[in-house]
């Protein structure tokens, strides 16, 4: 056993106690009344960096601030790797059906419940715990270290591409290693191949000039409620497939090699409905479930309101609606097209009687990588060493916009090796990050740098 | 000019402050949190009834409280009239959209602004200042007088049903009149000839275990928030009508004479979508705009509440929606044949992967009158002597569903004769009645009593 992993599991206690000061800190970047608590996130985590033995600081944004972290001493050669991760975490809503409360960090069955637990605090405190076990045991990393940490990934990282753009120099990286994804179940690690991209909307349909009796006005007043359900039943057709015109043209037709990977992977789509408590699943039934998730594009409500929704009986004819509509992309969709054959099909499914504005809330590019080279390899290597068991590859339904951005803008490669666990509730009530995998997850880093640096 | 309306334009000023002290008790029936609010608006009107010169009482009910109030001293042979009104408002919100408080009464452009001003609080206690001009002034009425005021029209009026049933021989009476409805325009009275009923169903439509990560389930998983936007749309056809099997069944196809005097009324569609701000009309384009709005039946969304509908983005699959959905009714129909139709509709569209539950919020059968007798006769008499110019006939979209009930329960025939304004704002902000309908309403009433005596 190495040195550095002898360090990891004799302070693995300590390593949890800090994660937990760091998910007590509710760090939600949607919403302004936790300013103060992003920038106390971000100070706390400078200073773990600096106690890591990295040169730490702050660097202001027009949003939330974002956190680097700074180790150049690997010998001549070395490769520099950048790691990104995030501080910023999900509303915790509905607050009602948390068993725990979201911002202290319980755990139960070997598991932590925590917003922000998997996604992403949990997953980024790994790295620096793994590159402290190495400075820590030898007083050097294997390779150059940036670590990045942003504030606005659950927003949109919209100050983030800016950012890069402005500090490409100082950002200069041979590769990019992000955490902020799954395994593929427990203790089967894996590396991903590809991610989803997206475009989120917010419909805002508007009827007359104020709300009215749905006596005396219902019949020849257009309902905006009515409307936006037409709307949103419009972006679907018969057969689970997305409704709108011109949508598939730039979805990749992906090879025969990488699907049959996926149907090989073992999955039970009764036991994914016995999990999520459905009867049925839907989507498009000529693709297997998992690549429904990974490597077909989707269109999902995220949240509508409209008119009373109170207690009782309110005979309303309400005068606006709003959706938040959101289109999970597949290579080669861009967000930019999507939302624009959205608004030609919205204004032509539309009924006369309502306006409607489309407003582009966020997007992120898809991603994909190429599996076979010294990254995919490193990984895949570190990965069975910790976990005792080959990693396989997968792909990820999520978006993590920024990949294609850091590949585009630092001409490094991007490796996403994650350590949640399906059914962990990111975005959810009730996220859990699983114990055993923090603590393997921490030596698998510390033996990518090693893998990377050889 | 008779006494009775002399005493009236003496004591204008004086009814408008007793009318104000009304409106201010916020008595809301629909939110318990006000059951003391409606106690007391109960309370205060069963003092004004004694005041007005009535035995006055509140009778329990296993809801809010009925006030009733009794005057018998009427020659032998007069009819006796029950007058029927409610205590209880609307809830008011939104509230961010009143120009001045809901439960402050305000006076602007000779109207007065307040939850409750049209409906039904000013109506109904223009009743009981009509009643006290004539007991003042001669100390009898022309007529025997029952008051029934209730605090539930706005929840369903569940109790007074079974409270008219036991109470028959105490409610007995030959007319029932109810002011809780519109004039056709400003200075054009008007009788009413028709109200549609209602049925008021709640969907509630439920997916997997718990909210998910959109990009981690998306694709594979029913969304509650797609399928009851899918489930709404499908109500309607591409004509404007309803799409549910079997429902216009029922729908009395009117006689040519009722349809011809609709489409004789002063109506400017122009006027009416300048008025509400729209650029289009919606519903049965075949029919006339005041046929849709009172021999047509409708649905229309009420409220809709699904997912995220705070600030930003937030990434997640719903699994639960809400909807209330509520359909205005037209003789011959009945709720409960609709709420079945519409069950069996959602049945047949609602997709696999989601539960649909439908609840029964309220239900009220639809009404019409015979126009040619005594009791229009009376009221058109009185409205022309009072307003100056002939009352005219229509329809009324809204329901008051007790009224089948009353002529059903107690043999008696109904006269709806109201006094808001089309625009009032009945259930919508910045509700108002015009201080003038007020003071001419309440000479009419006086009239219509003694007209009703004679």
């Amino acid at each position: 056993m190495s040195d550095a992993q002898s360090f990891i599991d004799q302070n693995l206690g300590r390593f949890r106690e800090e994660l937990y000061e760091f998910l007590r800190i509710p760090s939600i970047s949607a919403k302004s009344e936790h300013d103060g608590d992003m920038r106390d996130a971000a100070d706390w985590f400078r200073d773990r960096l600096t106690d890591a033995g990295l040169e730490a600081e702050i660097r202001a944004t027009e949003g939330h601030p974002i956190v680097l972290g700074r180790w150049s001493g690997a010998p001549e050669g070395a490769p520099t790797i950048l790691i990104y991760g995030h501080y910023d975490v999900q509303p915790p809503e509905p607050l009602e059906e948390w068993l725990s409360p979201p911002f202290e960090p319980t755990e139960r069955d070997g598991k932590v419940f925590a917003r922000g637990s998997a996604d992403d605090k949990g997953q980024l405190y790994m790295h620096v715990k793994a590159l402290e076990a190495h400075l820590a045991t030898s007083g050097s990393l294997p390779v150059n270290v940036i670590v990045l940490a942003e504030g606005e990934e659950e927003v949109g990282s919209e100050n983030l591409v800016p950012f890069v753009k402005e500090n490409v120099d100082d950002l200069a990286c041979d590769y990019v290693v992000i955490s902020d994804s799954n395994m593929f179940a427990e203790n089967m690690p894996s590396v991903l191949f590809s991610l989803r991209g997206m475009a989120y909307l917010e419909l805002h349909v508007k009827g007359a000039r104020s709300d009215l009796h749905s006596g005396q006005f219902g019949g020849p007043v257009v309902n905006p409620g009515n409307a936006i359900s037409k709307i949103i039943a419009s972006l679907h057709n018969a057969d689970g497939g997305v409704a709108v015109e011109g949508f598939y043209d730039d979805v990749l037709a992906w090879d025969e090699e990488t699907r049959a990977r996926i149907r090989s992977l073992p999955f039970s789509p009764d036991d994914y409905k016995k999990d999520l408590e459905v009867d049925a699943l839907g989507g498009e039934a000529e693709y297997h479930v998992l690549e429904r998730l990974w490597i077909r594009p989707t269109c999902d409500v995220n949240g509508i309101l409209c008119g009373y929704t109170g207690e009782g009986a309110k005979t309303v004819l309400p005068n606006k609606a709003m959706a938040k509509v959101s289109f999970r992309l597949v290579p080669d969709q861009t967000p930019e097209r999507v939302a624009d054959l959205v608004r030609a099909h919205i204004a032509k499914v539309a009924p006369a009687g309502v306006t409607v504005e489309v407003v582009e809330l966020h997007g992120g590019r898809p991603w994909r990588t190429n599996v076979e080279g010294k990254l995919v390899d490193a990984a895949s290597a570190a990965l069975e060493a910790a976990f005792g068991t080959p990693a396989v590859l997968q792909g990820e339904g999520g978006s993590i916009p920024i990949v294609s951005d850091f590949e585009e803008q630092l001409g490094a490669s991007a490796l996403l090796v994650g350590f949640g666990l399906p059914g962990c509730n990111l975005h959810a009530p009730n996220e859990w990050f699983a114990l055993d995998a923090f603590e393997k997850g921490i030596g698998a880093l510390a033996g990518l740098y090693e893998n990377l640096g050889a």
